[in-house]
């Protein structure tokens, strides 16, 4: 389930829906989609039959660039429009943005197709404002991405460990839980945190977490947004000044407890030269 | 309230103490505490009497440096052990940390006297670390802090407009109200967010914030918190690929809402040189 998250986190998401009474079949393709009477009927791959009243077809986007490239504006890989770091096409003077678009990944460096509300506002502001003669640039995504499902909340920003390695990093993963806040004060919740970071330069990379939608794990996640943004160590998050009250968090929030399962994890794989001590 | 806020934010915590039956009285000095049968009866300045079943004492802390001066140990204005920003004091070898000390902060870049938990444990840290002949330095307070009032959370990070006009600063604060999720969502809730940016250089100098509990108030803060770590630019907060989901945030986050809002009000006191539109 859900397989934007690493499978350690997947299966919490999956557990959460069998939880709620969901069936969940994963490597099935479906195959037809027929009316049953008031219902509707579904076959699909190994020979899955299911019926139901209502089905959703949730299959992905695909960008609708054909205007565009019938005006001469160049296409990727993905199809999408490609654009510079001012969201301007090949053509001067034409600007695109949103899912019709390629994105900049900040921590990759390049474009990619990810398309997300949340990016095409930024994207927009972007084009809009060098349309009418300014002169600002996209900062980039950092592939940052939330979902609730039922009482959980899943939700990752930067890259996974393959990504990572794929884009010429060593990256470590590294997987902790921590309580949201002190266990003493009622409603403490356990959150799964993930942190992908560069084994060498100790640079954090990425991070998920999964945990009760009551355990701020969103905007946990845009800490991380934040740290990643600036281009942090993953041993820097200690030394933030994060809020601390029992009812919320730790002296050390579960972010910092992470980074320092992460660093503790790093110091095993990576020499540390002999200190003298005087 | 609470001044630790604003007083606009001061005051919806004073609402919420009263919507739970709290009885307010503010500019009182308590003047004795006596026994009345099973009860204790209080007097106070200006005729204040009271009858409760518990008085607690909520007075500030003061540091018990006594030992460590008797050593010969230098303390400073508030009484607390003067530390170098490897936490050592003025006799060699001997560190400090914690409520006993003084914290580095990292906007104003001198120590102050601000004694909290997820501060000591940080001081505990660089402490520990050098008294064991590590080199590692405190990167200092930025006045982080939270706390939850019946169903609100009221949590501020970084300087107030007095704090950062006493500092040297040219601050300008705006407050902004935005919901903590898309409305159309069941649930969502206002938040309050008040900036403190330095108008001439855009620079982020603090925010505060008050709302409901299930509104992420204290790891929005921490987002502030972050960027002011990395001395980000209000502005720089628009930037930032923070999280959206509908149930749990908005396309633009009620932080970046709130650092729009403060843009456009600087733009409307700093002068800006007239572009020329090719």
């Amino acid at each position: 389930m859900l397989a934007t998250l690493d499978p350690p986190l997947g299966l919490l998401v999956g557990e959460e829906l069998s939880r709620h009474g969901v069936t969940v079949a994963t490597g099935v393709a479906v195959e037809t989609v027929g009316r049953r009477g008031q219902r509707l009927s579904i076959t699909g791959s190994a020979g899955f039959r299911a019926e139901t009243d209502l089905v959703l077809v949730a299959t992905g986007v695909r960008p609708e660039a054909g205007l565009a490239a019938a005006a001469g504006i160049e296409t990727g890989k993905w199809g999408a429009l490609r654009v510079n770091r001012a969201m301007e096409t090949n053509v001067p003077h034409v600007y695109a943005a949103g899912d019709c678009a390629e994105t900049y990944h900040r921590l990759l460096e390049r474009c990619v197709y990810l398309p997300l509300g949340s990016t095409a506002h930024k994207q927009g502001r972007v084009a809009g404002e060098n349309a009418a003669g300014g002169e600002v640039t996209f900062s980039g995504t950092l592939g940052t991405q939330a979902v609730q499902v039922f009482d959980l909340v899943a939700a990752r920003t930067g890259l996974r460990d393959a990504e990572a390695r794929e884009a010429g990093f060593d990256p470590l993963t590294v997987e902790v839980e921590a309580w949201d806040h002190k266990v003493y004060y009622p409603g403490a919740h356990t959150l799964h945190v993930r942190i992908t970071g560069d084994r060498g330069t100790g640079r954090l990379l990425g991070a998920q977490i999964v945990g009760h939608r009551a355990a701020e794990v969103s905007k946990r996640v845009d800490v991380f947004a934040a740290a990643l943004f600036n281009r942090m160590a993953v041993a820097g998050l200690s030394d933030v000044d994060l809020s601390y009250t029992p009812p919320l968090s730790s002296p050390w929030d579960a972010v910092q407890m992470a980074a320092q399962g992460w660093v503790t994890e790093q110091s095993r794989t990576v020499p540390v030269p002999n200190e003298v001590i005087d």
